[in-house]
Order: structure tokens, then C-alpha cells, then sequence
């Protein structure tokens, strides 16, 4: 993780206002935010989605692509899933995101609504921590021809369609065979995703500076099978077995979810673009962690 | 996992034979390597503690550290103790290690008896995979003195001494404090590890080449406690709490045992030099895995 | 468990045959059985779905409720799902079941297909082992009205319907408040279903004459939860709260799907009737448990 | 739970005190229960360890032995363990007990300290609820010779002694074998300590009025090992094998503990007297649950 500390203006000058749309309490922060940014001399741009309604002069608004375009810092209002939603959207832009909590406490949106002023005016000023969070990319295939893709910022996650509770499937590393399954379904997570579902699924903490990838499988009918953590540069393929009865779905962060049919393969890579998160310099992971998940402060 | 193919003489001149000791079984694998060796022109020492009344003329016997510093290739006949064993003792050499299995199937050894002078051969030859596997070193330091200190290939692990179940503990990663803890105690694991008793407690398994270590905890208080994955790279502190009223004893590989008092330091991170593994050119680890966990296979 | 040792005719005079349908297997056991059966002279029905095409003079087809009626024993030639099938339909009928396993190794159909003639000779001449196994009913309810209800040997699950992973739901045990969980869902398990889905999710194993029942959440949010085992006399409430935005469903053993709407209570009781199960008198069901989960056998 | 609302003088004559020595707190707390109890009259008794130095004329100081045969209600004032260490002691003398807390928030002493005057003023004029909690007995004998032996409220736990870290042992229950496993050790809970150390090591939560015993195995070799539940009234056995280098400990909740020898086994069984637990009639032990695991409250 980067450390910032650049004494002037600093290093961005448009910024992009993106979260949770109609939802009061995420319109009162958005508000606090245009005023602050507007008065400090910024281009402002709001997402077409959130900011109808809201946009103050000169503000304008704006659709996702062409803020992921024209703006040099994305601000997210919302929870960690407004977040989970803007990343996976503008992973491809190369531009870094902030995120205002407005949602239960979440991993993400680090910055509490009442510091809003205080805490963005460090940041723009250049005061701020990095870090990179990699995606995962996903794609349905069947006779190597791609059906469905999508990327994921936390999860993909596949799990029995309407009807069967019981899928069967086979997992490869990098081509080689690893086992196969009946159960619920499995979970390919990122770091980033490593505390969300997979967390409950009996699946690992990864550091979030971790450069791998947890397989964590649901229910599984074999009871020795565990979490497997590989390499984030390795390919996952999953082979949704011809011998299933039924359909099963794909989900990318519980956002997106594609159809998988019985015969056809999912191909996991890790996507080129990382995002780039912003922290106040105070940020503390494990601090989150403690407070999150109820674990023991110092003796 | 690097591949090898040499098709002439093969890079090795002098081979060790370490294992374990008093053992019939490993006796019998010890005579055969040794005919092999010699009858193709290799020099060959034998540990003192398992070659004693074995060797066979020109073969000689030395000592771990005289191997360690006059081999290019050990032989390790025994279980996957016996490995750990000597790869403590060897890591410092930077001499690669192949294991012939005389134990439980274990993860390390993965020559069958059987097969001594098929697989020996195709490796001495050349034709073998190579994989590195990093190795952990811990301290027990008060007030920045190292007290005791030892290295570990598989884990280390900090558990109740004689007399008290639950001990207290604080655990801090490249200086930040990440949870207290009461319980049985913690397990950090190598990806090498992750398949032996952090396994059994609960973690996650670590594939071979991921540049990654475990934090297990034993039984813990606190519920929501969980295994966490960091970069192998990273310093991991435990305080071993004031407030506890008996010892605490750290064990490296189950092997080593180190005492720690209440209010003392233990200080753990990756040693520089990772030991080599070298594997016949069939060698799977998924393969491995399933057959020693009873993995479902192809559907 | 009791213990029958009659010498002489034995306590059955009319043998009631179900199974798996359409299965080649079990159409060759079901011969065999129909045979042995005629030839010793008692009275044979054959379920209709199994039985059609395969029905010998004088035995007849007969649906299951006249089966239920009329039979004073039922064998079931199948799986554990085709004995749960007819253990659900049969339950009211006070006649005792015996299994012949035609379908993956089960924990309910405990005589081995090339033991048909050996082992039924026994139990028809009284010589066997009896044990009781309870079901639950569960009823959908809305206001105070059933809308819908179904029995279950092995479990009752609540999970998503099609939509949404997450459910949030409030549990209650003799009218005490237990808690509120937001996750995949919740199994309730009867001893039998220990063994099946339960086991998966993480459920202990219930002991077949424990007068218990097990609720185990499915991935759930609160990483605190685990399972709890009630006395099977309570009675278990889940009220599937207001503030879910999609359905979700009900599973009795995999096989019967009731839907729950948001605002709808699910009563969960033991039934009254238990069903009775036989087994021939060198039944182990530990050694079954060892079989089945692979564990260690005498030292 | 038997619930008693008697108006009058109530049921009890002479009360026991006992509880944590030497501990400011639990002497603030008794003093203002012995205040309490001489003035409305009833007969007093100290505990000599707890006691000494506090007791106030016309009380008396006595050994927990001629409390137990003399008082018809023991108060204890401390946390969970001064009531696991009371129960074990006077289980034999059918009194019931009460727990004040003075220690961490437990599940035994449910009355809070500055409640002392009126929740115990209530229950002394028979406003109580009642609960009969079970305990085990356990004993170590060699060729059927009892060699050691002690009761358990909690749990019985059987782990390695000072040296070796991975125990063998065989486990039957009423006679048969169930498994031999590999591992730390194992735990036999009751209800009562199934929300203790067992918890920790992932065994169910047995509601207290389940007649019911739980093993959870301490991580087992064996991967596919998982907790079992079995009625309260089944003989369980554990050899503790041959094989077995050192010796292991039995411990019995934590607070006794019994050296075992290769080749010796332990046998457990419910003990006859069971401990009378009163509780104020606003006991709710899933809103502790919730509590102490920081489960959801309703929606």
C-alpha cells in the first residue's frame, strides 16, 4: 500500500460522484460532497443514476463510462455493494475510488458520512493511502466458444439454478485436475471478497495486499474437502458436469448471474486492471476487521 | 515448477542419504539406492545416524552438516518427519532434496519403494521437476533479546505448556496490531504445512508455489475467529500475554520445542533460503491430495 | 433398538414391495425378492410406479396407500432417497420397513443385493432387529391459516427461491425467541437426516435413538452461529421475515417444495407416528458411519 | 423447567455461601447477601475458603461438605467456574444452587450483582424457576481396575500430556466400537458445557434440557471426523491405545485433572444426581446465548 503526502493542490481535478441511488441519507452526503468539491474549485460529474435531482451548478451529469473517462477520482456513496457495483463497472479505467458509507459498516466505504469534509479534503490534497484490489474475469464457454462473461470485485459463485439443490462439477488449476464435487456449489474469491460470502462459507481471511484467490466450496457432499488459496495469476476452469438434471447459475458479487448449462465450462482469470482504492491516512485493516467481525482489542 | 531434461550424465556428482533411523523397511530402500549409486559411479555418504552398520564400500558416512556441504543431491528415505527433518537441518545448503517414501503416503516422499531404481534413475539422469518450498524461522525474544530460536518447513506453533488450557496472546503483522486471543493456541503454516495439522484444525490448504502463510487459530474464545492468509514476505509478532499465569511452548514442525514465558516476544518470518524439491516428472500434487484425502475423481 | 427372535412362521403374512422405478438393478432384485417371497407362500404386492411390467402370478400391482394398509411389511429396493420416499408416504400406516440397496452405499437400505435371499429368510422367520425413527411435519402458515405442509424423515431446509442468496429469518423455539439470521437458510434435521445434507453444512451427527433434533444454519451471516440440538418434543418456529423482497422454499427431504412467501410462519413438530425400521440382526450402524465417512478403524 | 411461586415464607431455612476467595468484588457481593439473609432471619453458612474474614455474626463458617448436608439453598457468588467447581463438589447432596455473577458474563450465575437484593428476595420467598442439569462421571481404570476418577458439569476432555501432541485412541459407546481416531484429544460435553470449551473446538450448542451427551473431536486426523450426539444415559468408553509413546490427561472441566497411561481406559456415564439450578423468573437462556454470541435480535 502507497503512501501520498503532496503539500499543494494536489493531484486530481475532476471528480466523479457515483453510490446508492434514492436513498436520503446517501442524497445528504452527496449534497455535502458537491458543495465541498464545487467550492474547492473541481469539476464535478454525477452519475446519471444517483444524481438526478441532486445536480447543483456547475456540476453536470453524467453516465458510468463517461465518468470512467473524463474523471481522475471517483467518490462512491453508498455501502460496500454501491461500491462492489462502480468497481466492477470502471475497473477498466484506471481511475482510483473513494468510498462515503452509507450502508451497514462495510469493508469498502472506509469513510464515515460525519468526516465526509474533512476526511475528502485530506485526500484531495493528496493525503491518502493506495492500494490495489484485483478482479476476477469470468466466462461461460461451451465447445470453446464464450456464451457469457462477466467480471467480479468480490465472488463468482456457482450454485444449483431453480430447481436441484445438488450440482456435480469438476475443478482444474492451470489444467490440471483437482477433484470433483457434489454440493452446493463454490465460491472463486477474491481478497476483496474473502471476508463476504466466502467468510461465511468457512472460507479464509486473505490479506487484502494477498495476490491469490480462495476456492471455497458449499456444503460439500466429500467432508475432507476445505478451502483451497492458489495463485492469483493461476486459471480456474470449472466443468458443470454433463451428468447434471438441471441448470445451474453463475453469480459475479451476487450482482450479475449468468446461466450455466450441464456440459458447459466457466474459465476464471484474474483481469489485467486493478482498482485502485483510496484511504484516509489512518486506514487500518485489521482495526475494520476487529470491529466487523467482534474480535479481542488489546489485552 | 521448473522442468529439467537432460539427456547425458545429469548435473549430480555426489549423493547423501539421510532417513530414518533403525528402520527395516528404510534399511532395504537405503541398500538398493546404495547398489544403484555406486554401481553407476556416483559418490555417496550416508548419515551417521541411519547409514551405522549399512555402508557399503566405497560409500562412507558423515555427518548432516558434512552432506549438507559436500552433496549436489540428498536422498531422504522415511516419511514426510524424516523430510522435515532434514530440510530443516538443510535448508542453509541450498542442495535439492528428493524423498523416497518409507512411512505413511505422505506429501513430500513421493518416490514409491517399489519404484527406487526406475524414478532414481530418470532423476539422476536429469529428468526430474523442481519446485521451491520456503521454510519459516521463529524467535522468542524479551525486551529485543532472542532468547531461543529455530527454523520450521511445516509450522509453527504456539500451544499450552504443562499445566494451563487456555492462553493468551496478541498477534501483530508488520507491526499492526491485528487481534488478542484466547484459546488452545495458533498454528502458522507454509503452503507445505497447510496440509499436515493446520489442516486438521481448520485451514485452508496453500498450493505448493503460493508465496503465502496461514494464521490458524486453536479453539479459540472468540467465535467469529478465523484462518487468515497473508504474504509470506510479511512479519508476524505474537506477544505472549503478561496476564497468563504459566508457559507457553512454541514448536517448530513438532519437532523443536521452544519455551515461552508470559510477557515474551515471538518473531516469526520466511528464511532466505528455500529448500528445493525435486519430483519424478509424473509427480501431481492434485493427485496427491485426492488420494490422501479421498477427493472425488473425473465424473 | 429391540431385538425379535421368533422361531417358527414369523410375524409377516403379506409382503409390500416399492422402490426405485425404471431401474434395471433394482428390477433384478425385486425378482429375485418376488420369488423367494411366493415360494415360501406369503402374499406379495407390488407398488404400481416399480412394479409395472414386472409383477409375477399371484402377486399384485397395488398403489402405495393400499399397500400401507394391507401390508404387515414393506421392502424397499432402492437408495436411501427411495426408502425416504416411502418412509414419508407410509408413516401413518404403523408397518415396518426394510431396505435392500440398489443406489449408492445408504445409511437406510442396509442389506447388500447379492444378500437378498440370506437376509430376508432371516427377518421373515422374526429374526431382526427393530428400531423407531421419527419425522417432522412442517406447515406454511400465514395468520394463523396453513397454507401448505408436508412430512420429512431426513430434513426440513429453508432456502432462496430463485432470486435472491440471502434470506433473513427469525427462529423460535417453544414460542422463546432464539434468534434472527440472515444467510443461505436453515436445516432441520431429524437423527436420520444427520447424515445427509445436514452433515454438509457442518450438522453433528444425531445418534438414530436420540430423541433430538438438530438446527443448522447454511452459510450464515452471523459467523457466531452453530448448530443447536433441541429435545424432538419442541416445537420450531421460523418466521420468514417481512423484510425479504423474494420468496423462498421450503424442503422436506429433497423431494417435497413448498413456497414461503415474506411475512409467512413455518411450525415444524414431530410427528406422532414413527416409522419402523428393520434390520437384520448383525446391523452396526456405527460400522456403517465408519464405511460411509471413511474413519479409522481398530488400532 | 419446573416454574414455583410460593407467597409465603418459602421453601428454604438455611443458606450456603460459597464462592471465588480472596476477590473484592465477590466479598462486596456476599456482604451484602449476608446482610440480606440475617435480617430476614434465615440461618447462614460461609464457605471457610471464601469466607474467612467476612463472616458477620450469627453466620458461620463451614467446609463445603457440611454446607452441602446442612443448607437447603447455596448461593455462589463468582463466574461460571465457581459454580462448575461448587456443582461438582455438592452434586451428591440434591440442594439447589443460585449463581450471582462475579466473574465474566456467564451462562451459570445469572443474577448481576446489582440485582443481589431483589432477585434474591424474590427467590427466597419461592418466586423461581428450576432446572435439573446433569453430570458425568468419569474413571480411568486398567484390566478393570479404577485407578482415578472424578465428575464433570462441563465437559471431560481426554488431551496429551506434557510431551507428545498427537494421542491415538478407540471409542465405544454401550459397548460398540464407534472409531479409532488420530488427533488432540476429544471432549465428551454435557449440555451445560456445550456452550464452553467445546464450542471453541466446533461442537453444537445441546439446549439444557436435552438428555444428551456430545463428543467433538480436537482436530482430528481424519478429516471427514465430526461432532456426536448421543442420549445422556449411553456407557461411552475411550482406550486410550498401547501404541501411545507418553502418557495423556483427562481433564474434567478444566479444574481436575487424572493422569492416563497407554493401555488404560476411561469410561463415562451420567451420574444419578443430577444439580438443581434455580434461575429468577425473567431466565431466558437464548436471550444469554444471543448475548454472550452476539446473535441477531429480532428484525
Amino acid at each position: 500500500m502507497g503512501s501520498h503526502s503532496l503539500s499543494d493542490r494536489g493531484p486530481f481535478r475532476h471528480i466523479g460522484i457515483m453510490g446508492k441511488p434514492r436513498n436520503p441519507e446517501a442524497a445528504e452526503t452527496i449534497n455535502v460532497l458537491q458543495d465541498l468539491l464545487l467550492e474547492k474549485g473541481f469539476r464535478v460529474s454525477l452519475e446519471t443514476g444517483v444524481g438526478e435531482g441532486l445536480v447543483r451548478e456547475p456540476a453536470k451529469l453524467a453516465n458510468w463510462r463517461a465518468i470512467g473517462e473524463e474523471c481522475d477520482l471517483i467518490i462512491v456513496i453508498g455501502g460496500d455493494g454501491s461500491m462492489i457495483y462502480a468497481g466492477r463497472q470502471l475497473a477498466d479505467f484506471d481511475v482510483p475510488m473513494l468510498g462515503i458509507n452509507r450502508g451497514y459498516l462495510g469493508f469498502l466505504t472506509d469513510v464515515q458520512p460525519t468526516q465526509t469534509r474533512e476526511k475528502v479534503t485530506e485526500i484531495l490534497a493528496g493525503d491518502y493511502l493506495e492500494e490495489e484490489r484485483f478482479l476476477l474475469h469470468a466466462g461461460v464457454s461451451k465447445e470453446d466458444q464464450t456464451l457469457h462473461e462477466s467480471d467480479a470485485f468480490n465472488d463468482i459463485v456457482l450454485y444449483p439454478g431453480e430447481i436441484s439443490r445438488m450440482i456435480e462439477f469438476e475443478v482444474f488449476i492451470d489444467g490440471a485436475f483437482v477433484y470433483s464435487q457434489r454440493g452446493d456449489g463454490l465460491i472463486i474469491s477474491t481478497p476483496t471478497g474473502s471476508t463476504a460470502y466466502s467468510l461465511s462459507a468457512g472460507g479464509p481471511i486473505l490479506s487484502p495486499g494477498l495476490d491469490a484467490i480462495s476456492l471455497v466450496p458449499l456444503c460439500p457432499h466429500t467432508l475432507s474437502s476445505r478451502p483451497i488459496v492458489v495463485a492469483a495469476d493461476r486459471k480456474i476452469e470449472i466443468v458443470f458436469a454433463d451428468t447434471n438434471q438441471y441448470d445451474a447459475q453463475l453469480s459475479c458479487d451476487g450482482q450479475v448471474r449468468l446461466p450455466v448449462q450441464p456440459g458447459e465450462s466457466i474459465r476464471i482469470f484474474r483481469k489485467d486492471h486493478s482498482l485502485r482504492l483510496l484511504h484516509p491516512k489512518d486506514y487500518d485493516y485489521f482495526r475494520l476487521l476487529r470491529t466487523k467481525l467482534g474480535w479481542g482489542s488489546k489485552l
